[in-house]
């Protein structure tokens, strides 16, 4: 492949949006201090509290997976445990991070979608007081999910009002969560915040960031452990005017809103392209920027020695398309064209 | 503080070098395919081979405490341990992330100046084969020390030699390796690989990067361990193009070089400054980018109004200074003019 | 309850065979060097390979959940992962000690009937090298199951080839071991060793001991790595010949046998019994010396306050009833007309 | 050596008392519910009160690790660090267990005799709400120590005063608190409850009994983790009744008290023997039931041929001697004389 090419495979293959880096580049003047009490993370401070509510606290982090356990840790005891979907990123791709890092004991549910509601939480919502059973502690969810579907605000407020119920907390990863907001409509703290979510997985590298995330804290708890967690579990960057800087761009002149917009519109271009393809099924609800299909696994061999992108589920064939904030018509265009010519073939 | 000041504090504090940011640039074009499989890192790779020996494999991750416990991590059974000096970051500047992410137990040794020798060592390493003690396993030296000394290449290499004698192995802590090289005026496998040394947490956020070090793999264990546990101890990044580029800007025309040798500079220069004024004691070698003194503790405190440093030891009053790669001749003089006057107040 | 009462709850109710504490007893006399190198324990070596093959070398630890996690401990690196039934007693009910001791991943499937098919584990054995994936390493079995199947040798030997196959090994959870041989008229090594199991939690404690549970290390690998682990997981009694003793005891002279038996007995008693019940519907195959059966929850609930068992499942008023190695024809009897006389009143 | 053969290495060398088997022999009567419901945990939990005040909740576990580790979890978040001494049993003695196990980081400090003092405490209590530093959170304080000498009510007083203003617990590792306890002629309550200890290890095995070790809880904060703790640390025994008539035994007519007193006077006596000899030099104050001494290298290996004790300092040729609860005056004279015959041949 030729050194600028373009792939369905991953929001995380794209580049980084420029604005990004200048902003990286605008920061790199003299000396601050390290880890977090520089001026970019105070500008960070600002704005998350403008976007989430007057109590959210921000703690920067490395990555997705740092982000999930750490959040997940500062709401639990050694012996508690996390429900989430069977499909959820912590149970099938962190490499065992929250067993492995923090004792975190998963207790999963299959799903339709990849989206959990109260019934099926309450599936593994049992052994209160059970010494035998890790108890369970935790709510996760993912926001958009892993299937590119997307929580609406009712459908949190329904979860977060089960698990408090039930004395558990609400975990959200939001490693796409400016594509959950584009897709609603709706301002980040309409469905956390607002609904009673205790701690939010901020993504931004998929967003247009180089490699920025952060542990959101709205629950009070999350922001008296997560200083501490964050270190010990090797998330604290020195410079971190550098993360913060890029998600100060992400959030500012909503930079965020325009490139999860575009990405999702892509997906809804490259869903009406592939739809129209005799013998493609789509088989997710096309919320975000995924685009989940079934092709015959012959046409998927030959399709992935020219566009890079995933097989799913290979018992089913399930393939999965993204899309990036830097995905442009012609690549969906180039692609779904690439797409009919191999089904032809079929 | 006015926005663009300078310090003493931390080498951590100040920026980046300009040509690392170009490079980051210079990279975010097109998708490129995440976790590693880029283009910069496999320029990096060749790079790593360059200065480290063909047998050398490189595995950027996000900073020195990832870099440190995944590099001990991949050496050690579950039940082993790590000798180490007592003032090595890894026992007292990592929040417990060796203990709290992989158990490693630490036997730590008190040292003189940081440097362990063969002697030090010994008194830890004993017990083989005795299910009561926690086996040594692995030797953790930091070069350039946390005091700011720098082993000699016939230093290391006794201690590798008795290290391997006793069926151990030996890990570098080189957070601040180019230092410690520009100190030696050697190349960096001259006290590495050459020396019998199996694996390197090389450092390049002290050195001018924005964030990024690198777990070199000398010893062919540590390569196949890595890749699993840089993961699980979530250490991977995605868009990793931009880890990597720094890296290699750092690499490429001696840029790491001339940024170490100017810190060193700076450092003799400010101990050349301060040894003259009546008062001051010098306490540790200045070999790298480091100043220990004692000062009266009176004259720290007024001190550190106009200029921020580390207190290091408040039993002694013993203060650390650290010169960066963009301290400058004039940010010597002034703060060594400060420290006059406020001895001269004293 | 009368101080002396009966009941179905679970085979660790029961009291220990006398001849096991007599045994205890025996052994009470004069100093034995602590930690294992005791007369007893000695013995207690030559028995298992007289049991298990000249091979087998055996380590008494103090619970079953501790004979496990030692177990797959041994046979994984920190990143891997253990495939085993939903229904597992390592995920269901050990209060997350693999994840929390000793930070196992446990990748779980759905089972009919508490035992995995090469065709289940292959649902879960994918992945390998791809380093988002903790790396599936160990297949785990009950033996007999937590639901009372009994895997047939051919089964087992299905199991371990298909997972040496894919450079996976095997783990029997042998909490029960000896109904399942009692109830396969096999000796131990028939469906252990000989069919190529890995490692074995040998228990003792259901089986009429005090608290004797032990790990049995067929692979080499684990009795390299068992010492070490037993005691950084705090498993290594003092006092090891005590533990031993018990071990000792009922391996000698068939008591083993004897007890395993007379419980698997007393469960066909009951399964005769309660299957001329109207409106008892007995759920799995009765192999070993456990029933399941489905009652109407309002007669279950009148059931136990006369006698103690446990729901199994509440979704579908499955109950769990235990005989043991103390059960009496006189226990079966009255419990089986408690439960006509609760039915009849339904 | 003969089957009944006596020795000086370790009062865990020695038999159980009969009384404690006997009481387990007694309780071995019908079913009783498992995991704690039983009569004689209930039993225990009532003396229990009757020995440490009626806040005491005791949790009985299987070794004096398990204990340590479970008691010093419950008191400690996830980020969070123990100071002890350099001596003490959990650094140096459990095979990294509190590190592997539960993460858990030790601030160790050097100790002329194995006690801590405020002084010793204040050089590791320091840096709270330092991130980089793990902080410190549990004093854990070893009574009678590894070195055999007694904190008198007063010292441990001091610490509990000087911990609890620094806002930290104490933990009492009580391996031999009963020897303490004989050698204060005080009752446990007057050195641990009364004097502001949040959380015993009570250690029944040395004194006696086969296994038998307790949390004893006085805080209240462990009262309500340690449950759940105890379980997922593989530490939940299921026919407690055995653990806890052990317990029993020891508690009831002063039994305990008899052993303690014993084995300080069997150490007092070889004391008083020893100093007679010329060139050995006791080197610790004799307060409970060890003896330490210097001998020439070469006489302690001659007399382990004899008499199987440990070398604790191999740099000094310190070595340590026990007396257990069944040493008896001619164990002592024999033992003394030998000494005195291999002092005569050096």
């Amino acid at each position: 492949m030729s050194k600028v090419w373009r792939g369905f495979a991953s929001d995380n293959y794209a580049a980084a949006h420029p604005a990004v880096l200048q902003a990286m580049v605008d920061v790199n003047e003299g000396h601050q201090v390290a880890y977090g009490e520089d001026d970019s993370t105070k500008q960070l401070s600002v704005l998350i509290k403008q976007h989430f509510g007057e109590s959210a606290e921000v703690f920067p982090v490395f990555n997705g997976t740092g982000s999930n356990v750490a959040a997940l840790s500062a709401l639990m005891e050694r012996w508690e445990a996390v429900i989430c979907a069977s499909s959820a990123h912590i149970n099938m791709d962190e490499g065992g991070a929250p067993e492995k890092v923090a004792g975190l004991k998963l207790w999963t549910v299959p799903t339709p979608d990849g989206k959990l509601t109260p019934e099926l939480i309450e599936s593994q919502a049992y052994g209160f007081g059970d010494v035998h059973r890790s108890q369970p502690k935790v709510v996760s969810i993912t926001q958009s999910s892993e299937y590119g579907t997307v929580y609406s605000v009712s459908e949190i407020k329904a979860i977060t009002d089960f698990a408090h119920k039930h004395g558990m907390f609400v975990h959200l990863d939001g490693a796409r969560i400016s594509n959950a907001a584009a897709s609603l409509n709706l301002p980040f703290r309409a469905f956390t915040t607002d609904v009673g979510v205790d701690v939010v997985s901020f993504g931004g590298t998929k967003n247009g960031a180089i490699a920025a995330e952060a542990v959101i804290a709205l629950n009070p708890r999350v922001a008296e452990a997560l200083p501490f967690i964050r270190k010990s579990y090797m998330q604290l960057a020195s410079k971190m005017r550098f993360s913060s800087a890029q998600l100060v761009a992400l959030l500012s002149n909503d930079l965020w809103l325009q490139n999860a917009k575009h990405s999702n519109q892509m997906a809804q271009l490259l869903f009406k392209e592939v739809s129209a393809i005799p013998g493609v099924t789509v088989t997710k609800p096309v919320q975000a920027n995924a685009v989940f299909a079934i092709l015959p696994p012959e046409v998927t061999e030959r399709l992935q020695k020219r566009f890079r992108f995933y097989v799913w589920d290979p018992a089913t064939g399930e393939v999965r398309w993204m899309c990036s904030w830097d995905t442009t018509e012609d690549d969906v265009g180039l692609f779904s064209s690439a797409i009919a010519e191999e089904m032809a073939k079929a």
